[in-house]
């Protein structure tokens, strides 16, 4: 397939070739959903909602953070979307930003600042019609509530919200305004989650079972940032909550690759926490005692595990923990009754490979049995390539298997950057869908699903593991998606 | 340290060398558990029960199927055990059994077999000081207990019973008779587990965390055995059981890194399991349509996960899997305030390594330098090992951190074989610890709590996850450890 064309051209093609599955791009669809019942039409609206197309979408971003400023640059290099105004209370972030947007020829951007609501103000322009909300957690609610009964779409940064009256109100108010919600969660646009995923569709690993996802990141350099920053709000968050506080970019990609809220839906979490040490561990080692760093108490443990139960039975661990020296890992594992995909390092055991890929072990076989014979039989003999040893070997697999959005759009999502591409790939998939007037590949159901485990693991880490049920925030409509 | 002498000798070296770690060999003592209290001294009688010191240890082994005729020949090859006597019901592990004795001139060995309680003539023989019981798990209770109430030392394979009534039996007989009843947890006894037991003692890990082991084995082939042999009877746990089956295997070193019974212990646990779907659909492929094993209902999820909290906060996660086709790991991870270790693959992340590898880490990182400049800077530019990646070479922790039993008897262990040598060193240990008198590693106590998830996690996926207590098997004497 020639590389880098329109994504739009592409998924037709797509369309053509695989069928259903491509129906709403990325994700399959879950186009019963608005016609199965009174209910489901009423309670699940968004579920598969294709709102008016928009020519050329014209975007506003709200919080010029860090997550902002590497947002913006791939956003001016998508093809036939606008950047029509910024918004940051911050004055260094503003005048970062302000030299970007020089750099980029953009510098009569319209910038919003000056007060905690000078969003607002952004948000009355009559030419931005959708808006990417990147500041502080405690605000992606009231700013996406404030977009949407502005009349304009709200693309979240992750989690979407923090509490599940935040999460309802932000559903309710999609369904009333017809506004798109969607949780920003760009590792679903990474090259290894849409592999999987069409693999998972293609029915490589039989039915699925059991997935694990993780968000494993030690940033406790962030709480040297004080005064701005990442670690300057979200520190606090050690000190107020017990669960998993960003469990969306593990969570993400396994939910999708199970179904959730197309046939599929989170039933029921349990979740315990290690001890909080050592946030306090660092504090005392990179501080003096009487910094502020040291006054806190923290009481997030360190690692945090969450079990999730879906309706129809399967189960997903979530790890959280960025206070531990450990090296990155979302885990990413996924199994079914025919074998397993995992993560860090990407690794592949099935029951049956392919033909083609069996027989590229049966080539290495003889290949590597010839060798040691004329090598005078010395060391371990070579064995044929089964399920008993994990395949590291992507090449072959990105070959065969690499999502074919993936594959039209891979060179132009490398060469913008953003987390190898995923955050280019996943702004080009929202300015085509809002342009083409299709459904998201992720609706407002997926961001509140996926983010309610940051208040509902807290809950049950706070009562000793009691299990505790996760809303169902389509109503019922997940059955006939 | 020289190789393969007595492991005595060494153990007394290490004594010496190292400290109060080394008081109980290969754990730390539970030295004042005893004496702390009246109800302590009672209650937990054999937490750091020392027998009186047998010469020469007699075995008598019940149980010669798969288990049973592995470990005969490794207990023939320790110094100083002696073989008295053997027993099963089945003629073909017999017959089996008579050929392996005679090839090592042992065929005079007296033999017990013809009924379900011809192990019962075995125990009235005067010259067994100890039996190793390898039969199927409904038989390790009534056998350790018939043992202990004959006077007999027990050790029991894995788990050490199925239910909590068998274990706190189990626990009592042993207090009441004075006779050892140690879960034979050969895992313990692997070189990568002793060596990161070693290096958990010497605080390389700062203050433990979390941990996670598992027992991921694919072992649906065993349904092919139907008649004898492990799978005849262990199939039929997927049918009557919901959780986890076989949990020590990746619990067992976990609970040794975290000091379990020894000042801290299991507080509660919930669980949760994958839906079964591997056991039928391998069935459906591999047998015909009417054979037995297509007729059976498997309820035991494919995939079961266990959180497990203890007294002092740490979280361990266990996993069991024998469903699914991936490769074999007990994952095998410890965390801490200092970092991490992790297996399959062994790989160490630290804040601060010892001087020694962090010199090797930075000359790599000179030479890899040097090269990348002399190559015209092309590809990556090398890096300093940090903890932000896996140390995956272990030959130079090894080198460091073997653990001195290892070194001891490694050359032994290894040329014996059994599980990369973890089964021969085990037997060493347990008859050394029986010959000098002093106590074991592991209590019954330890055996007990690590075999306690097999109930208690069936209990907890039964009841939707509910958190369920684990019995303190030590009666609060492992706060004084």
């Amino acid at each position: 397939m020639p590389d880098d064309k329109p994504l739009r051209a592409n998924r037709r093609q797509f369309l053509k070739g695989v069928g259903a599955i491509a129906a709403a791009g990325v994700v399959p669809p879950a186009s019963a959903a608005r016609t199965s019942s009174g209910q489901a039409a009423s309670g699940a609206a968004m579920l598969d909602y294709a709102a008016p197309g928009i020519e050329r979408p014209r975007f506003g971003i709200i919080g010029m953070g860090q997550r902002g400023k590497s947002l913006m640059p791939l956003l001016l290099a998508v093809p036939d979307a606008e950047l029509a105004a910024i918004c940051d209370t911050d004055p260094v972030a503003l005048r970062e930003s302000r030299l970007l947007l020089t750099v980029a020829g953009r510098g009569d951007t319209p910038v919003y600042t000056g007060h905690d609501h000078a969003y607002r103000e952004l948000l009355e322009r009559a030419d931005v019609d959708a808006v990417i909300i990147a500041t502080p957690w405690r605000w992606h609610a009231p700013m996406a509530i404030d977009a949407m009964r502005a009349g304009k779409h709200a693309f979240v940064e992750v989690p979407m919200a923090t509490t599940i009256d935040e999460l309802w109100q932000m559903v309710e108010v999609s369904e009333t305004t017809q506004r798109h919600c969607m949780m920003m969660e760009n590792v679903c646009y990474g090259r290894d989650e849409m592999m999987v995923l069409n693999m998972t569709r293609q029915g490589l690993f039989g039915e699925l079972t059991h997935g694990e996802g993780a968000y494993i990141h030690d940033l406790r350099w962030q709480m040297h940032e004080t005064t701005r920053k990442t670690g300057s709000w979200r520190t606090h968050y050690h000190t107020t909550m017990r669960g998993n506080i960003y469990p969306t970019h593990g969570l993400g990609p396994i939910a999708e690759y199970m179904g959730i809220n197309r046939g599929d839906r989170f039933d029921y979490i349990t979740s315990m926490s290690s001890p909080a040490l050592g946030r306090a561990a660092y504090a005392e080692r990179e501080f003096p005692p009487d910094h502020q760093r040291n006054r806190l108490r923290y009481i997030k443990g360190d690692m945090n595990n969450t079990l999730l139960k879906t309706a129809n039975g399967r189960s997903i661990l979530v790890q959280y923990d960025t206070t531990t020296a450990r090296p990155y890992s979302r885990l990413n594992l996924v199994q079914g009754t025919g074998g397993a995909f995992a993560g860090y390092p990407n690794r592949i055991a099935l029951d049956d490979p392919p033909a083609e890929i069996q027989t590229i072990y049966d080539e290495q076989y003889e290949q590597q049995k010839a060798a040691w014979e004329a090598g005078g039989r010395k060391g371990q003999r070579p064995t044929r390539q089964s399920f008993h040893r994990w395949d590291t070997d992507m090449a072959k697999w990105y070959a065969r298997f690499d999502h074919p959005l993936w594959k039209a759009g891979r060179t132009a999502a490398v060469t913008a950057g953003g987390h190898g591409g995923m955050d280019f790939m996943m702004l080009r998939r929202i300015v085509e869908c809002l342009s083409d007037g299709i459904a998201l590949d992720q609706s407002v159901y997926d961001g509140a699903a996926w983010s309610s485990l940051f208040p509902l693991s807290h809950e049950s880490v706070t009562n000793g593991s009691k299990p505790v049920d996760v809303p169902d925030f389509t109503r019922g409509a997940w059955r006939s998606a």
